[in-house]
């Protein structure tokens, strides 16, 4: 079946300037992009934008731990130690492979009405979450996140993670998995070594956690020049490094190597704020990610754009670094490419059609044109303004509802789930 | 006539803890607030929250210049003075009276549908925004933007501002008038002690741009202290400094002297960081506001809130300080506290019914209850949660229609006048 947008605004990261085209999606692609002022091409479905909505990639939230919307607001308004060890990791204890589907649920229910396609998730339970991502058609990277405990934990954390990559990487075209050492902090070096070994042997990427505080700098007892070197993060297929608010923007990375920058996590937690405009300037590749919901406490991809864009330029007192094409790119385009999902994040012939289709016919879009659509877009828009959310050229989300979705469900077993856990 | 909202969560500023009510609005006031366990009250027409639902007062944004929306987009990516220069001076010029009158009415639309009840605008053709408010029936505190210029021109504008006093102060009980020059840097020294004085004399409160910029405080030719002593600010029946990025937060500030906090347009403009955490624990009185859409670009009081609250544990280093109770007293009960309106911003028997019903059947709300509301409000929530608004217990909108405006109108005006003054 083939969907016609007629008329339409396309923006993405790589145009400096909107364009108003037909856009005609066809098995899952995006087959055709004319000008407006062409005859538009048969289709089975037209969607009419007048000139007033907008089609921009799908969003990667290229770092959350979906589940977490379980514990959003637990804890509220206390410093990071006591929260992590009296409010999150207690209830994190109950979680059973159900609430954590459920959970999974819920999150998704909230990413696909804000416009996000794919999202990089890390946490546990993970066939449960691939499942999941399956059964509602949306793409996703999936880790499981490996962490030392008890004897033998790491070991079966790790086998577990690649029994997720034998069953699941690749699946559909939706997912691939990564390996997922949590942090420095929670797996010694030694097993990091042999994680990021099993990556390479089995040309897996890693998705793991690196200097989100200040502290674990401090305590990282060497260089983080030499523990990126040491651990063999700099030698795997890929390695996407979450938060690096304490990396020295000077720090050498590989091609390989990209980053994805949480600010909103970050100030929420107060980690600081990354060197971001620094890594722009030698040209890294960031992504950007919401982080889980209990810290954040929104799965909204707009939201990072934004405050990404505006941190930064208060921050540096510099309002012309940040784009709102750097963050557009970030938010669509890096995160794809950072988790090893091609021809996905612009607007091009041939790409996939993971699509967002943007109402302009609002008071605050007035004055909008092919020259500013991105700025408008990052500044002045918001999820609210969502219309549907499109994967491989099938709607997952229009119009408030959830085609492959049983949202009403959905709430229910979450809540059941969230009952459960803090009772 | 009466309204019931039967079984909803209340939250305000002054709350640390949310209820579940029956809330009773008669007359433009709140009558009745009883628990949600006791018999609801009689009423003609009852709202049924079903524990799903949340009603906050109205938000009150507390400095803008709501006709710029018109001049939205215009610069993006461009250092403030080529920004102000060559963009916004120029467009600005071409404004008439009725291109301003429908540009707030566009404003207008946006504020209502996001919650806000009322708005401290300074901007010109102020009479045409005063029609535009009493013909909404939403509130305002208005005052004309007095800036040096041709010969005559700061006493004309003064005369122009004590006229809308004179015309439009009390009116309806929708508006307060205040002065309004414009900043230390576009008002003489002389004139500010001319302005305070008709302020004191004519019983009106003075709205004031101070310190945005550190190059303000650096041309500034004296300490801020100084300045305020000398000007006569400190000695009016009130006075408002909107920015105030740069003022040393020992300054020593009567009761009569408040502050607008606007988190969103200082970062955009990379202004600085206000020291609002040092300002709320000396207890001054700081509301929050948008500043104009043409450097946020917003009018979104929900983005306010949520980026002043992470902003600051962010900038801090403190994920405790600026609670989400701190910025939803600042976004309404400080707000009109700051400019004269008795009776608004809390939840209150007796106040005045200006309330925003809240949908809490949403997956981002799952957890919510009576000890974590205001922070789901604040972190989880968004304005595209709003259900309706009310003001003096008239819903203003409701379910995505305006009642007391013709949207569809305003939407062509606004576009007309946009596309006439960047013709």
């Amino acid at each position: 079946m083939a969907t016609l947008f007629k008329d339409v605004y396309i923006a993405d990261g790589s145009r400096t300037k909107a364009e108003r085209v037909h856009l005609l999606v066809s098995k899952g692609r995006i087959a055709q992009i004319i000008d407006a002022s062409q005859t538009p091409p048969a289709a089975d479905k037209i969607i009419s934008g007048r000139g007033h909505m907008a089609v921009i990639p799908g969003f990667v939230n290229a770092h959350t731990h979906a589940a977490m919307i379980l514990l959003r607001g637990l804890g509220e308004e206390a410093p990071l130690m006591e929260w992590l060890q009296n409010k999150i990791w207690p209830v994190e204890d109950k979680l059973t492979p159900e609430y954590i589907y459920w959970g999974t649920l819920s999150a998704m229910l909230e990413m696909l009405a804000t416009g996000t396609t794919c999202f990089a998730d890390m946490y546990f339970e993970m066939e449960r979450v691939a499942e999941a991502v399956l059964g509602a058609g949306m793409k996703a990277a999936l880790c499981r996140g490996i962490t030392a405990g008890a004897p033998g934990k790491i070991e079966r954390s790790l086998s577990n993670n690649l029994d997720l990559a034998k069953n699941y990487h690749g699946r559909e075209g939706l997912i691939t998995v990564q390996l997922g050492p949590h942090a420095p902090y929670t797996v010694p070096m030694d097993y990091m070594r042999s994680i990021t070994d099993a990556a390479k042997t089995n040309g897996l990427g890693v998705h793991f956690h690196f200097l989100e505080t200040k502290g674990e700098l401090d305590n990282l007892g060497m260089s983080p020049t030499d523990y990126l070197k040491e651990s063999g993060l700099l030698n795997t297929p890929y390695t996407v490094l979450a938060h690096a608010v304490w990396l020295d923007p000077k720090t050498e990375l590989p091609d390989n190597v990209s980053l994805v920058h949480n600010p909103c996590s970050n100030l929420k937690l107060g980690s600081g704020i990354m060197p971001l405009t620094e890594w722009l300037e030698r040209g890294a590749v960031v992504a950007l990610g919401t982080d889980g919901a209990s810290s954040n406490n929104r799965l909204d991809m707009w939201e990072e754009m934004r405050t990404a864009s505006l941190l930064h330029k208060g921050a540096t007192m510099n309002p012309v670094c940040v784009s709102a094409l750097d963050v557009l790119r970030m938010a669509t385009y890096e995160g794809a490419r950072a988790f090893g999902f091609a021809q996905k994040g612009m607007i091009q012939e041939g790409w996939f059609a993971d699509l967002v289709l943007v109402n302009l016919d609002k008071p605050h879009y007035i004055g909008v044109n092919e020259e500013n659509l991105a700025a408008y877009l990052v500044y002045a828009g918001s999820s609210a303004d969502v219309l549907g959310t499109m994967i491989n050229g099938r709607w997952i989300y229009r119009n408030g509802e959830y085609p492959t979705l049983d949202a009403e469900e959905i709430m229910i077993k979450a809540r059941e789930a969230r009952d459960a856990i803090t009772r």
